[in-house]
């Protein structure tokens, strides 16, 4: 039995029947757009921040949303509500939609709305006991210039071959640094590192998705009065941090054990263990869950 | 009534039921690769050379092909007979399959193969008698380091964009510029320039297709023994050349005559018709159809 709960359009349909036109730009360039919302205690997290960036990726894609803010929260909450048991990730893709065979996309007409729902992730307990394993990957990050990572976007090569890297290497994760050298961040997640009791993580300039877990955890240091520095940060500075953590929608604040290939090894720091604690705190905050 | 012939996994469909799982790798991440041959004479053009090609990009993202060559060539051939008139411009879209919502494409198990025909575009007579128009893109090519544009895949936003780009300035086409701020290539076409009797065109390592015409015209220029020059050129350099043309399957050789923004104008110069011609003669030649 499947483990996806799909909607197109609004419409609910088997997964056997979830399909999507082979002349949707979606399909053909990758030309869409998506949000993965996760629930706490069967709600919507921060569903507002997530909307706010889907609609970033539209437009700097040219492409604005053709449905009203709520619409798009209620696929969200059907998705959710339909699989009715447990904690959600729901995953909802919108396509340039059907459009003749060319990279001119003036005259796709109706966007597509794909909702897919599973089960939220369960990373190992090892993983936040312990530390979980990453590489540094030898594929460079897209240039903000170009592909900008910031668009989240059906575009996600980059990214598979860079988790391509870490799976080789028995990893979770996979951190890549730009073409100038510098960290980015990882395929699905953030990245953080303490060193003298500074926070540090790489600025959006540099070429990143501005991660909703992000964007809390930088709130988080400041309400602990921890100091966190958004720069420009080498390779080499990663590797002789003295605390290393990756953050996202269902790996919340992840502490890096290992680093592959450099064979750097970390302890989850006190500083990681105490943001972690308050994020579980801004994660169960009904203010934050719709 | 429709344009288009398609064919999933070899077996003839109507448009409305040219359909693609919504949880099929090539959907979901672009995660797919493809070839576009033209017919000449109702026959392949240069097929061999695309088949080549399909199997780099296939390498490069550890995706072997799951069918022989001549399976290949075979829906190719087919597309084209199905479509019954005129010369044919053939696509084939190899996924990497349907797998569970993860970038970990391990478990994708069969690849699905798209093919798409459609008549073989008719680019404007205009264009070739007196030059095209073309626009120098913002938006910057993705680098080799990080989504190589050698792979001929389905991530083709960052061409997306720049057509965007060219389409508002009423453009045939973008010439991007890498990282660096090198000429690269145009999103469907390569770039050659001339300057004092030598033929220029970007060196493969500065992030470009490989193009199947850009290689007849290489050896096009020995065999009229033109020099022509593979290396790193500036933005400025294109600027300033006596003659510029871009090259591509469906648009063989095109002059160009106005590069927008910087209001650069060409006028279709000896060198650029002489290679028109002599690539002309390859087109029809009957060793290259198959």
């Amino acid at each position: 039995m499947s483990d996806y709960t799909i909607s197109i359009n609004g419409q609910f349909v088997e997964e056997r029947d979830a399909n999507i036109s082979v002349l949707d730009h979606g399909f053909l360039f990758g030309d869409s757009i998506y949000e993965v919302v996760r629930t706490v205690n069967g709600k919507l997290f921060a569903a507002d921040r997530h909307l706010k960036r889907l609609h970033n990726s539209a437009n700097s894609l040219e492409m604005p949303l053709q449905q009203s803010d709520e619409w798009y929260l209620d696929r969200w909450r059907d998705l959710h509500a339909k699989r009715a048991s447990g904690e959600s990730y729901l995953r909802i893709i919108i396509t340039r939609g059907v459009g003749p065979l060319s990279l001119d996309y003036t005259q796709c007409e109706k966007q597509n709305v794909i909702g897919i729902a599973k089960p939220l992730n369960k990373w190992p307990d090892e993983d936040y006991a312990h530390g979980c394993k990453v590489v540094l990957a030898e594929v460079r990050r897209n240039a903000k210039q170009a592909t900008d990572p910031a668009i989240k976007s059906g575009n996600y090569l980059n990214n598979v071959l860079a988790l391509k890297e870490a799976r080789a290497a028995g990893a979770t994760e996979a951190i890549m640094l730009n073409v100038q050298g510098h960290i980015t961040e990882a395929t699905t997640s953030n990245v953080f590192f303490v060193k003298d009791g500074v926070v540090k993580t790489p600025a959006l300039k540099e070429g990143l998705l501005e991660g909703v877990t992000r964007g809390f955890i930088l709130q988080v240091c400041k309400d602990l009065g921890l100091t966190c520095e958004e720069g420009v940060f080498t390779r080499d500075e990663l590797l002789n941090a003295d605390e290393v953590f990756i953050t996202g929608t269902t790996r919340d604040v992840m502490p890096v054990g290992y680093i592959g290939r450099e064979k750097i090894k970390f302890t989850p720091g006190s500083l990681t263990i105490k943001i972690a604690n308050a994020y579980h705190d801004v994660l169960h905050d009904p203010k934050n869950q719709m």
